[in-house]
């Protein structure tokens, strides 16, 4: 089958862009003490975590059990939850799941160590626990230093956890423009760290790892001496609103765009205007609007539901039926709207590679 | 199973509520000469559609053929796709799922309506096909009056085609905050519908139905002595952004909310700031953030993929562990999330309703 007669919108994965991606990511980091660990968050599939792993990815972070449950169902031995999982429900599957591969959480509060610890007892088995350190994305974790040091004194001591060191992504880095803010935003992250990791020495526990980092900061990670472990995800797929991020003089590539909405033009009304067929459940917005390849000067206007308004200014090729790529502004919760991407190649369909994990909320 | 019992995310329909909703609407319209026919792109769900039916209207409304699919699947029998349909692939899918219930679509395009009669013939069906009017939504649609007619005029000139009527949605107007805003807008919606219906009937076209209207919106049409069928849908859910509007004096009847997702509270380590396990995933954030339910004083103030930040403006009730119910901004986007809703009522479940039309894009 063509990529022209691929029926929309369908969610189309360009093989040569996105494994071109896997190469670049690899080879800025070749001859670094650094580890990748991917995060499948992003790509919600197994195809795609054992094609990291077979390029040298130690595993993969996911952000859910449900997510971590897909992926060792999909044969990925490695899975770090880079994220608290809360409640006993949760945690006794995450439990059975160490009992089938190598599963590691995070945790930022004592109550919580204690419910992980009950519930790997329960399973007979020991989980890996980082501590959250809130690195400055102000989301989950505890503030760097002391507050960091008693989770992982409250982890060391109970018998079913191993302490394995430190969760610490700058979430909120990602996605500055400028590399300068970033580098900065990292090197406070990185002094934060530092100042955790002493006390964790100091305190006698083992040093675990240090894991995080993002696609639009992993370099800075990767060469701070400090950070083990990379957990980039977007650089696979490369989104329209990282695409603004400046890369120059970062030393990171400037990935491709491989990952795009395929829509059609179905309505033609209007001069300079063409309606498309994907709207907001075809590719998320909460990023911005989705790009229009192919076609700089066209600009996408606005989502519904089901439509998308484009204006075309001046571009010709907008002919009732045409279908066009879009380029998502997001392409996490994108993903997370599709069964299975339509893998490319020379615009031929190679493979449809389902997204086990989409909608693993839970 | 009790609500507390449910693990998050979930999607959380609360019975009484929605019941309530499906029967004040109906309250509403009473003694009117007006038919319902709900949009089904709001639920995605047979089991809805059927209990709306059953309560008095005539069919649903879809936006795509995969939607259109599902619900006939599920017992709906009679779906107007209120949208255009473009490419033979899909056409024929329409046609074929004419020979099992009753189907119409809509056009704005002469090229199109061949290609519907070509679809129809082929499978040995009569379609039934509106045109869509622009009346002020500026999405798809010709404007009101001669291009009106003309798309009119092209398919009752086709023999596997029978000319409907007119499809007039202002979807601009449901979410304009002021009533009286509405109301211009619905004013204006109608002026260019009778001017077409006159020339419609002037070329000795059969005149069809009028259709369109919103939950925004609906009562004024509804009293329009023009439009003969209403498209609401939201009105069984109730999101954030809709309940923004001002009811006062319109008429419509203020809709509870009865759509809710189920969160837990998954890290407190700053003052004030609770996280949560729901994020841009798990609720749609296009039209702005969720509100909290039953916590008036506290602010949901930004999502990330997976996790929902609240601050919680003092409010109490926001241990580690427990679960909240947050209002979506916009409902659509967020059922699109979810395979099934968790029908609950005083505080227990009561069913599953597959959500089977999630993701039907195509």
């Amino acid at each position: 089958m063509t990529l022209a007669e691929v029926d929309t919108p369908a969610l189309i994965l360009d093989l040569d862009a996105f494994e071109g991606n896997l190469r670049q990511l690899q080879a800025s980091i070749a001859g670094r003490k650094i580890m990748l660990r991917p995060h499948a968050k992003s790509h919600k599939c197994p195809q795609i975590a054992l094609r990291q792993i077979a390029l040298g990815a130690v595993g993969v972070c996911c952000q859910k059990v449900s997510e971590a449950e897909a992926m060792v169902e999909g044969g990925v031995p490695d899975v770090l939850i880079a994220n608290e999982v809360v409640g006993m429900t949760k945690l006794r599957r995450l439990a059975a799941l160490a009992k089938q591969a190598k599963v590691a959480v995070c945790a930022d509060d004592e109550g919580n160590v204690k419910d992980i610890d009950a519930a790997a007892r329960e399973f007979g088995v020991v989980i890996d626990v980082l501590v959250e350190v809130n690195v400055g994305a102000n989301r989950c974790g505890v503030e760097p230093g002391e507050a960091a040091l008693k989770i992982a004194r409250a982890i060391a001591a109970c018998k079913n956890l191993r302490y394995a060191g430190l969760q610490a992504y700058q979430g909120g880095a990602q996605h500055m423009r400028k590399v300068e803010e970033r580098r900065t935003a990292i090197a406070a992250a990185v002094d934060g760290v530092q100042r955790t990791l002493a006390l964790i020495e100091k305190a006698g526990l083992p040093r675990g790892k240090v894991t995080g980092a993002g696609t639009g900061t992993y370099l800075f990670e990767a060469t701070s001496a400090v950070y083990d472990e990379l957990q980039v995800g977007s650089y696979i797929f490369m989104d329209a609103d990282y695409a603004k991020n400046d890369w120059t003089e970062s030393g990171i590539p400037r990935f491709e765009h491989s990952l795009f909405v395929w829509t059609t033009v179905m309505s033609r009304t209007r001069a300079d205007i063409a309606i498309v067929d994907a709207g907001l459940k075809a590719s998320s917005i909460d990023s911005g609007m989705p790009r229009v390849a192919d076609f700089p000067q066209a600009e996408f206007l606005k989502a519904s539901d089901e439509h998308g308004v484009i204006q075309m200014n001046g571009s010709a090729g907008f002919t009732l039926g045409d279908k066009l790529k879009l380029i998502p502004g997001h392409c996490d919760p994108t993903v997370n709207l599709y069964d299975h991407y339509v893998c490319v190649r020379g615009g031929r369909v190679e493979a449809l590679w389902p997204i086990t994990a989409r909608g693993a909320l839970w």
